[in-house]
């Protein structure tokens, strides 16, 4: 009962704190246009969903959030994610039959281009004979197969692009996404790979102005993020598949943590990475198991056996609520 | 006599937070392949430095420098800058017979790419019909020009790529620059539009592993990064002609700024520009006067008159190096 309580309190914490967070946000500028293209995206859903090959919906977020230090922003901080992790993913999930939203940070990683130079059209390209241009002979297979999986993923109609640049933005159209795939119940699912800001500044407490520099240097006092993945899994998307990532340097209190995540904000699973290994391992921790998931080879990915294990546990899980939480229901 | 003492220990408290800056700094990977470059770059101006059009040599910085908050840097902050301002002046040097020596942040705007979208290889490009790919028809004439003009400046020999991301890179490589610009005396020139941290996190003080976050926020303390455009100006280079920048959000103190600025270190001339209007207008501050500069009409660019202004303000210091200290020093 007293516990009971303390949950109730907390919770009511988190909830005001969290409002503060959206009321103080700038307000997202194309919101309409982004909830229309999630409406008739997750409208495609409905086709399949009386057939036997019931489309999944997963929500893949990618790339680091940006935490304006001014109002008009000149400085920022920003979490470093190159986006390779959510733009490979992506291209499993879609080889795997999964719709996807990739909510990704602008100019990072995108799917199918991952094995492009840095400035591919500078890199890539070069002026022809008939004073034209051509693809430098090294790039031809690469650029022609990025060019052509990326716009038949869009022409499929299963892929949806939606970016961010602001810890602002991200959070916004991340709940705008729960709504849209919360109607999907379990076949829903989150894959929440984006390097999230732990600390801003909120709005209300920002300057106006450029921050201007004095000869002793410059105090900064951050907020930490009001933690809305709590949000996401009681009330914005309860039944929908959640996945969360822990990302640290010190490998020493990555587990300790990633198991701590799942407990505390109840996901399904996290897959725990060190940042120097994390292109060759990971360590996806469920209530079941701690499973260590590596790459099978030299120039293979991690995210080919990580999403294949993911959407193992994403049919069980399907299974297991359209049969059980179903018959527990007519009891 | 009281001053020049004051004066005195004030260069030596900066060559002492200098000091302490390289020391600190991680060391640059690639020094030794940036400075031989540099020399087979610079070597190409002592072939012209004979005939009557000699060639004249400047060093475009562009693009913002990051601050790394950790060693194994997960979050840095980061100065918003796009980098155009920066292509769009190196083309103009280009044009006007100018080497250059283009040290840009990673990622930015590149000179003759200013006009293509965001994501040139992904926008501009379709599948053809024959199973290859093909300009999308609207980007045709931008896409090839681009290709054509940047390979055609990188082939002339007159025109040198080097990056940076942070801000320790972008000053260690500045020093090497400065030092091989420093043996073309008045035909040198720097023209520093990079947007330079002006707070930095000590290497010493950093912390190794990714910050963790409390409940209580995350206070940063932040020193002040010391003023190299003073030993640029007095040590470095100190015949090289040197136009720095100022921005700010705030019109009211911006004029105020770039005059002290201009004073206090030295500097040939500063260009003044206001965030909101810097694509439309700056204010070149000299110690003869203050020039508006405005772009010439729509689709213009207001880096077209300013590259002019300046490249004239720089004929006529090097014609007074040339000839009136020559002639000083002759008595």
């Amino acid at each position: 009962m007293a516990e009971d309580k303390h949950i109730e309190i907390t919770e009511k914490c988190l909830d005001e704190s969290i409002d503060a967070f959206f009321k103080s946000a700038p307000p997202l500028q194309d919101l309409d246009n982004i909830t229309k293209k999630l409406e008739n995206f997750v409208a495609q859903h409905s086709v399949h969903s009386e057939s036997q090959n019931t489309k999944k919906v997963v929500c893949v977020t990618s790339g680091g959030t940006t935490v304006p230090l001014e109002r008009r922003c000149v400085r920022y901080i920003d979490n470093f994610s190159s986006g390779h992790r959510g733009a490979s993913s992506t291209e499993y999930f879609l080889k795997a039959g999964y719709m996807v939203i990739f909510l990704h940070r602008r100019g990072t990683a995108q799917p199918f281009c991952r094995f492009l130079p840095e400035n591919p059209i500078l890199e890539c390209f070069e002026p022809s004979d008939d004073s034209g241009i051509q693809v430098c002979s090294p790039y031809a297979e690469a650029v022609k197969s990025a060019i052509q999986e990326h716009k038949s993923a869009v022409n499929s109609g299963y892929f949806l692009q939606l970016d961010f640049t602001t810890l602002f933005e991200y959070l916004q159209i991340l709940q705008v996404i729960t709504l849209a795939i919360n109607r999907l119940g379990a076949y829903g699912m989150f894959y929440l790979a984006a390097a999230v800001s732990d600390f801003y500044v909120p709005w209300d407490s920002m300057t106006e102005h450029k921050i201007q520099s004095g000869p002793g240097g410059l105090a900064m006092q951050l907020a930490p993020v009001p933690k809305m993945l709590t949000l996401l899994r009681k009330r914005w998307a309860p039944v929908a598949f959640c996945v969360s990532f822990k990302l640290e340097t010190d490998i020493d209190i990555l587990l300790k943590k990633a198991e701590s995540a799942r407990r505390k904000y109840g996901v399904h699973a996290v897959v725990a990475n060190e940042l120097s290994t994390r292109k060759e391992k990971v360590i996806v921790v469920t209530d079941q198991s701690q499973t260590v998931i590596e790459k099978k080879g030299v120039g293979m990915d991690v995210e080919e056996p990580l999403i294949d294990f993911l959407i193992k546990e994403h049919a069980a899980y399907t299974f297991h609520q359209s049969h059980f939480v179903a018959k527990t229901s007519e009891l």
